[in-house]
């Protein structure tokens, strides 16, 4: 874990990772979203460093990981005349980190790159692990999902959760979708983490405190120790900025956890040769939502739709009978009190049982759909039909009609 | 080393390396060289096999390895529904193994590909290695050779020399570009084979028997045991079927020793952690040559320009004092009597020079240039100077003004 990346002072972002016989410069690629909230402040500090750098801005919203933006970077890296083993620095969230790898994994047939990743979301997921990769956009059969991709680990990853602070909540609950979805499968510390700490997390943007054109909610600045067990969170009026600094360990456990989790998932299994993830929770009906509903500000975030799939997820697990209603309960009223997103209209039972399909497709012939066993641990079935399917589907629906638990739950809560 | 792949009783083509659980189908991608010369071959053999396929053609010329071609085998990938873990059959050239299996190695983040090659070049060459790419045509930098691609191999190799049979005599020759590289750097054994055998290996189509429609050169047909020492080929009258059948284990074995070098070459060195490399004879001056002519049925072939490099380093070497003159003669009199380019009107100075400045680009900083240090062995040097260089290509143009060695050697001849 880094910290203080953009400070002048901090020679990581401008020095680390360059060999030798390279020239000292750094070639950047930026999503729009850090060129406005950081972009002055990276000028400056590469400025203090003495690095001169050129920087390629890059669109950061799903349907531009394409295979055009790809290109686009190749133009710009053949202009450049990056080196063989000189390092592509990218900054930004998930598609620009996904972009970056895939591209660095084919030019030269493998050039360095380090992601610097700006959001929650992909602080958490695509911070780790070694995929890149596009989706690609057919007229015939709609949208891919990293139909094309390469298997690439970067050099480096810094991590600073200092960049959250730029975050708009939405953003910041986008990346609570993954931990959240880490938590169930493995860890029960992180889960009772975002349970008693997740509005503080959100309202103080990890500790770094939120934006000042976007105050967080006086109420639920500083709820740091707020018991959202029976619904209703707790608050209290203490400033801010205090907690702010209260809260910045248990953000920094929660990112370290994170990673951890995702770390050791991942690192025997790197190639994907076992095609049994519990990683893969939250990820079996959530891409075909993700592609279908993608275009536009009120497109559906990776993240979001990664909740959408865990807690339909979460209904299959207990009508299978692997947790029961309390632990069920305890967990919707979790995702509801973070604001995570557990009803999307475009939730129809066939649209689901097609994303199941390609997952099938995907793993080798089975479903290896990974469910809740306990709080923390998941087990991996392979048995669901479409008629179970449908009533989980319906389950999750009604639990959302008037006198069901998570009845108008909207963006932030209760 | 396979044979007759195209036998209808051979199950070799249609069905090995067939994942269980993938469909009883096969997905083919050929130049159309392949298309017109072994089409209907092709078709008759998976009717007999009972398995269905989808072909698609690429053009097999080096201007056509670049995205775009990419790009059209996606589209078909994704039209096809190719699943996971189902391989791509590659039949064709270098070009289009080169972009299948580059196209494999991204599709849903790697698909298996197998590896039909159908020209010499290709079946000492491309069938051999994890490398795959294609070109980037940039209107500012001109053509970049594999300038994009991935290190990216493929489930197995079939390996027919019976392929040759349909190739004109330039190809072959071209061919034997490389495997005069190989006997240069790696083998005595193989340099012999190609000065005792070698246009017989021609005339005969590694005997595959030359096609109908151009019949060898009677006097050169069955010149299996050929001394070409004095520049002059002896020539038997025998038919060439009989030669044909004389010369087949020559051809195997030429192909058998090809192939083993270049495997204990790159299998150490897969990803070229280690810059110094002896296959890179021939490949350090003639990528900027065969670019910049590329085009058109006149343009450079990819082992007609590595005997150029190579020729240039044979003089170098003597020059550098690695190998006395005699050596030097009889290295260029087997060129010469095989067909093999030693001069093009693209050779100047400051164009080999740029070729020489993008190797040590490409080879960490340091020239690496592998020169000739006896017959069968490389020395590797990095001080070669550009006065060196433009004394070593005079040398070589005086040898082929009137009186030198190699005066008029066009195609073919002595």
């Amino acid at each position: 874990m880094y910290t203080d990346l953009l400070n002048p002072a901090n020679p990581t972002l401008a020095h680390r990772h360059r060999s030798a016989g390279t020239p000292g410069r750094r070639f950047l690629v930026v999503d729009p979203a850090v060129a406005e909230l950081n972009g002055p402040r990276l000028a400056a500090y590469f400025d203090a460093q003495g690095i001169p750098t050129r920087t390629l801005i890059l669109r950061g919203e799903e349907e531009n990981k394409t295979l055009p933006a790809v290109h686009a970077l190749f133009e710009a890296l053949v202009d450049f005349g990056l080196h063989r083993r000189e390092p592509i620095l990218a900054i930004g969230g998930g598609v620009v980190l996904d972009i970056v790898g895939f591209a660095a994994s084919m030019y030269r047939r493998g050039v360095p790159y380090i992601r610097v990743p700006t959001t929650l979301l992909a602080l958490v997921e695509a911070s780790v692990g070694v995929k890149t990769g596009v989706d690609w956009a057919d007229p015939v059969h709609g949208g891919l999902k990293n139909r094309m991709g390469a298997f690439y680990p970067p050099i480096a990853a810094f991590l600073d959760v200092a960049f959250i602070a730029t975050q708009d909540e939405r953003n910041v609950v986008n990346g609570l979708g993954e931990v959240m979805k880490l938590a169930l499968v493995r860890s029960a510390e992180l889960f009772v983490l975002l349970e008693v700490h997740g509005r503080a997390l959100i309202d103080s943007r990890f500790g770094g405190v939120a934006p000042a054109a976007a105050p967080a909610p006086a109420a639920a600045a500083a709820a740091a120790t707020a018991d959202v067990d029976a619904g209703d969170a707790a608050t209290t009026t203490a400033a801010a900025a205090t907690a702010a600094a209260t809260i910045a360990p248990v953000a920094t456990r929660v990112v370290e956890l994170s990673v951890q989790m995702m770390l050791e998932e991942l690192g025997p299994n790197l190639w994907e040769a076992n095609l049994e993830r519990v990683v893969d929770y939250g990820h079996t009906f959530s891409t075909i939502l993700e592609m279908n509903h993608m275009a536009g500000p009120d497109g559906l975030m990776h993240g979001e739709a990664v909740n959408l799939d865990g807690v339909l997820c979460v209904v299959l697990s207990a009508r299978s009978g692997w947790i029961d209603g309390a632990t069920r309960d305890r967990i919707l009223r979790v995702m509801s009190a973070l604001g995570l997103p557990t009803w999307h209209d475009g939730c129809a039972v066939e649209v689901l049982w097609a994303g199941l399909v390609d997952s099938v497709e995907h793993r080798g012939g089975r479903q290896r759909l990974p469910l809740v066993a306990a709080i923390g641990e998941a087990v991996v079935v392979d048995d669901v039909t479409l008629e179970e399917l449908g009533e989980a589907l319906a389950e999750l629906r009604a639990l959302h009609q008037p006198g069901g638990m998570l009845h108008r739950s909207p963006v932030g809560g209760k």
